[in-house]
């Protein structure tokens, strides 16, 4: 099936695609040695996180696993794969039966992690697990990257909701991950109707300044939009002059209107002034959203201000500076056999600096202080001491091929919330930091 | 048809959902109103190139004329509007019908762009046009950006290839559009099966450390790679010692190996005694392939170095610093009604300071002065004045709705060689610099 036959937008029929072209040869290679049945245990983890940032947040793991599922090679792909010359006949046929069938542990999704966590650990043969690497960082480093800019805007919006409207500004299926991720790190709505489809998110709109200017006057904009829509609706003040605009929207709506809108200006200034004009009309229900190249800074500038609710685009859906999260998938443990009772052996790149890592298959545990705050995250590969065994991180998402672990997206929203609550104070500080509590190796 | 039913990786039925809610209440309200068949004309542009950057690059245009043919309302689509109460049935009626019908002009893909410059400009009714800013700004904001990094670093690269690797670092399906446009922007091959696979890009690949880690030697890796891929392969040498894996991958493929590949270290460093070393053993036309976070500037540094090409993959999936293009879709002119006859009225947001625009239709020729270099962007809303007739830049893309412009992406990546090549040799300077020629309004 080739999704171009839909006219569907993206013409690629699996998820097995979605792969460096030197995963299939190291396959071929693999396989043609005998290596390819290699017991092997694959990390994926970052060596550090973004400068400044205090925590990572995991997200993207429930794409994962769906990306897992649907990694089948058919007709279509292996018919390219041979006309390309891409690997050789054994190969296409080893790849034709290929479905995962090994094991994957991982942090749930939504908790937060710091340099070294084992977000994501995946176990089988290397054959199998080598392919699964692009499509798991490609999933992992964009949703991680976005949660992360997601969870520090909420940090600093407080109790006041966050809408992500950035559809506009990175690629239209990213678009939809972004709105995911963003809700996952506290965001509360979203503009994007595909994420409203396909992931349940609540989605809500309010006018553009195209919508004002179509129309003879603002006031025939406002009486259209309110005539359709009903005084509840957000009307757009900015496309002429904001106060004339707020009198004339209260004027049309009366002070039932739902909500104002600021998307350019002095959002502090205007805010103060545009909340008094609205409460000596009688609209003191109106509620003022604010919108314009927000960030986490500029959300929390605006603490102070009469704003009910703040629009993000451009700096969520590019991770606030961060648009990826640096994660890497490492072979960091196999065995020299498929028998599972052959001994695991760490193996690691040497290498000097900033790219090294630590080999052999890792536990993971956040450690509190008598206060359940967050104090390590430590990282073992010997026995778990017991002080800490209630305090694993890792679960179980697929055994023998089969996802196990699929959740409401509501649930990855609560953890998050409830992971960043236990991390210090100073993990919601937006200046720069170092990772707010320290990695131990065991 | 829901996407979902088919395991596919994507569960968006048509491109009809890549939008902002507010495009379909808007559309709601102009309906009601009557104002939605006003005849309109929306332009795409931005009000400035991204902070140094002295050109940009128009990506995406493609995949534009795609999406518009693809943006269509079916039953999924139109339940779930309904379901979700977005919008009433009248206007689910009208969307259930809904087809471009209208003309789209642009500047060709892989054309270069200023602060001003029309790109894009779709005309039809309110109603047909507005619906189609959210796709529209995602695709072009998005493989602009990748285009425009992937363009500096190929004026960087000189003769020497450049590989697309940067699929692990951005979402699964951007990084198939980033694989695109870095394509138009210079670059040689990706390493992205479903960029190949979807636009024909040449794929290629390498090995990474886990092959080497999985064998019990390094010579063991290297000879399983040679013998099932031949001595035309690519080996990663960084793995442990680099001196003693070029030996012994010279050893092992003898001086045939097609090219080794360095992931780590001081690369000007490293490549000189490889290079010197891969001499002495014989290997003279053996090349080496660098990798390890490159940007434009590090491909500057190493121009001297004895590389013979480059793996890029993070800086350009993301834009090198600049992930998206900041362009808008603003309505410029309307008639009062829909017939053709009606005037065109230029309109605009008041607006003071950075968010400000210039009403009117709008026509862009480049001047060039008398050795053919470009010396300004030059736009207007009235006549074309006879001499810079034959400089226009915009075509027709859509006619009543029909794609007529199509071309191979070949075609568009030699267009963006030879569009930048007329530009005044400062473009392709790295540092940092204002727009290379000036928008100037006529």
């Amino acid at each position: 099936m080739n999704t171009a036959d839909l006219g569907l937008p993206v013409d690629v029929p699996s998820t097995a695609l979605f792969t460096d072209q030197y995963e299939l040869t190291m396959l071929q290679a693999a396989l043609k040695a005998g290596t390819g049945e290699r017991r092997s245990v694959f990390e994926v983890f970052t060596r550090r996180l973004p400068e400044g940032r205090r925590y990572g947040v995991v997200a993207g793991t429930g794409r994962v696993l769906d990306a897992v599922e649907n990694f089948r090679f058919d007709a279509g792909v292996l018919g390219f794969l041979r006309e390309r010359g891409i690997v050789d006949e054994a190969t296409l046929e080893w790849l034709s039966g290929y479905r995962f069938s090994g094991d994957i542990w991982g942090y749930p999704e939504g908790e937060v992690y710091f340099p070294g966590s084992p977000i994501l650990r995946v176990e089988g043969s290397f054959a199998q697990c080598v392919l699964l690497e692009t499509v798991i960082l490609s999933i992992l480093n964009h949703d991680s990257a976005i949660a992360a800019a997601a969870s520090r805007m909420s940090s600093a919006a407080g109790d006041r909701p966050l809408i992500e409207m950035g559809a506009r500004r990175t690629h239209e299926l990213a678009a939809v991950a972004a709105s995911r991720a963003a809700y996952v790190g506290g965001f509360a709505t979203t503009s994007d109707l595909a994420a409203g489809f396909r992931y349940g998110i609540p989605t809500v709109g309010t006018s553009a300044h195209a919508f004002t200017l179509v129309h003879d006057s603002e006031r025939d904009a406002f009486r259209a939009q309110v005539d359709s829509l009903g005084r509840g609706t957000t009307l757009l003040v900015d496309t002429y002059d904001v106060t004339e605009a707020v009198r004339m929207a209260v004027e049309v709506a009366g002070p039932e209107l739902g909500a104002v809108r600021i998307d350019s200006g002095d959002l502090l200034l205007v805010a103060h002034r545009v909340r008094q004009q609205l409460d000596d009309l009688g609209a003191t229900n109106t509620k003022i959203v604010v919108t314009s190249d927000l960030d986490e800074y500029a959300i929390a500038s605006l603490a102070a201000a009469p704003v009910d609710a703040y629009g993000v685009g451009t700096q969520l859906v590019t991770g606030s500076g961060h648009p990826t999260a640096s994660m890497v998938y490492k072979l960091v443990a196999r065995a020299h056999s498929a028998d599972p009772k052959a001994p695991l052996e760490p193996v690691a790149k040497k290498s000097l600096g900033a790219k090294s890592s630590v080999g052999g298959r890792k536990w993971a545990a956040r450690r509190s202080d008598e206060y359940g705050v967050a104090e390590a995250e430590v990282i073992g590969t010997g026995p778990v001491p017991a002080e800490l065994i209630d305090d694993r991180l890792q679960v179980e998402l697929v055994k023998g091929g089969q996802v196990i672990a699929r959740e409401p997206l509501d649930a990855v929203r609560d953890r998050h919330a409830a992971a960043r609550a236990r991390l210090p104070l100073s993990a919601t500080q937006l200046s720069r930091g170092e990772a707010v509590i320290p990695t131990e190796y065991l």
